[in-house]
């Protein structure tokens, strides 16, 4: 299909909808789904039945009237015109608890975000090889970054070391970084940043859990 | 201070960037800043003056005009106004390299959130003690969440085990999750849940990676 969104500008929350959608259709069809109409799927994604229809209308034509989405194609559909279905290449920094968890989580692979290249500063872990990947001393990343291809690094430093991590990455030529990190950092304009903050989710939950339920 | 939010409703993105103040005004105290001013603040936050002032204005007049705020202090005052600052008891179903790696989070237990009890199904990894926790069968989860005053689960499972393991802490009385498996869970209204969605992030980075620097 020759529908892409390059050239489109999608707000952040229809990406954040889309990765959703993407989730649900993958459960789907992991229990042998084959087609869905948009009510139970909007249902499922949490979203109402109108925002899902114009949130795949970016895609054309899609889902056959009176019959649903076909699953599979629909997720073809969807990471085809978001461009994402290929092999995205990552480096990580920060080879411990949380970096080694990440590196064996089987869903990055099966999607396409290979993590290629480990690094750490600690003289202690260098050498080591974690999961079939060598640690690399961060003096080495320009080089192995552009070697490798990485397009993407991901930060699973102590908070204090985040932004140290994220300077090397950004020396080394990347442009797109994933802070594991409870820290903020600091990029340029044209750098992305992603955090994923557990706490943020924590609170979250903590403040309801105190509003529904009163202070234990 | 006796000014609390426990009865105002604070929009989930208020509260969202009030976990991001917290965790950038850690970062000051922990360089040693002990006085920041709303102008600095907000930038190494990415919100604008306007903003930030708007938000602190919920807990009172905080900063000292001309002079700016204490960080200790304000974090206090957040943490305090949100009720967050006391122990959060959870229990975590799915110990595999992710669950372990949470165990082993310091970032959790600096701020009070304690894994006091872990699950799994798999009876090989039953009675196994992990970082000083004995791993239990879900069947014993509704005596253990009770005995153990558990507010949380964390569901760290396989996606397609995900709503199995939500539907053991729900039936243990549980109803705050935070859900890092890669699946979408069904709740009932009372019940909150926090995805921990590492592949909205991912797709993010890499449509726009797309966008601006072209397909490789």
């Amino acid at each position: 299909m020759e529908n892409t969104l390059k050239n489109t500008r999608i707000p952040r929350a229809t990406i954040r909808r889309l990765a959703t959608y993407i989730q649900v259709l993958e459960n789907l069809a992991r229990d042998g789904t084959e087609i869905i109409s948009s009510t139970p799927l909007a249902e499922a994604c949490g979203v109402n039945g109108s925002q899902i229809r114009k949130d795949l209308a970016y895609f054309g034509e899609f889902g056959i009237r009176g019959v649903g989405y076909n699953v599979t194609s629909l997720i073809a559909a969807i990471t085809s015109a978001l461009d994402v279905n290929r092999e995205w290449r990552m480096a990580l920094i920060g080879v411990g608890n949380l970096g080694k968890a990440l590196l064996n989580h089987a869903d990055f692979r099966e999607r396409g975000f290979n993590i290629v290249c480990i690094f750490d500063c600690d003289p202690f872990k260098i050498g080591e090889v974690v999961h079939g990947l060598e640690v690399h001393c961060t003096k080495d990343m320009p080089a192995l970054v552009a070697e490798n291809n990485i397009e993407i690094g991901i930060i699973t430093t102590p908070p204090e070391r985040a932004q140290r991590a994220a300077t090397h990455l950004m020396n080394a030529g990347i442009t797109s970084l994933l802070n594991f990190a409870s820290a903020r950092i600091k990029v340029p304009e044209h750098v992305n940043v992603e955090y994923v903050d557990f706490f943020h989710h924590l609170y979250s939950l903590a403040f309801n859990q105190n509003r529904f339920y009163g202070k234990s």
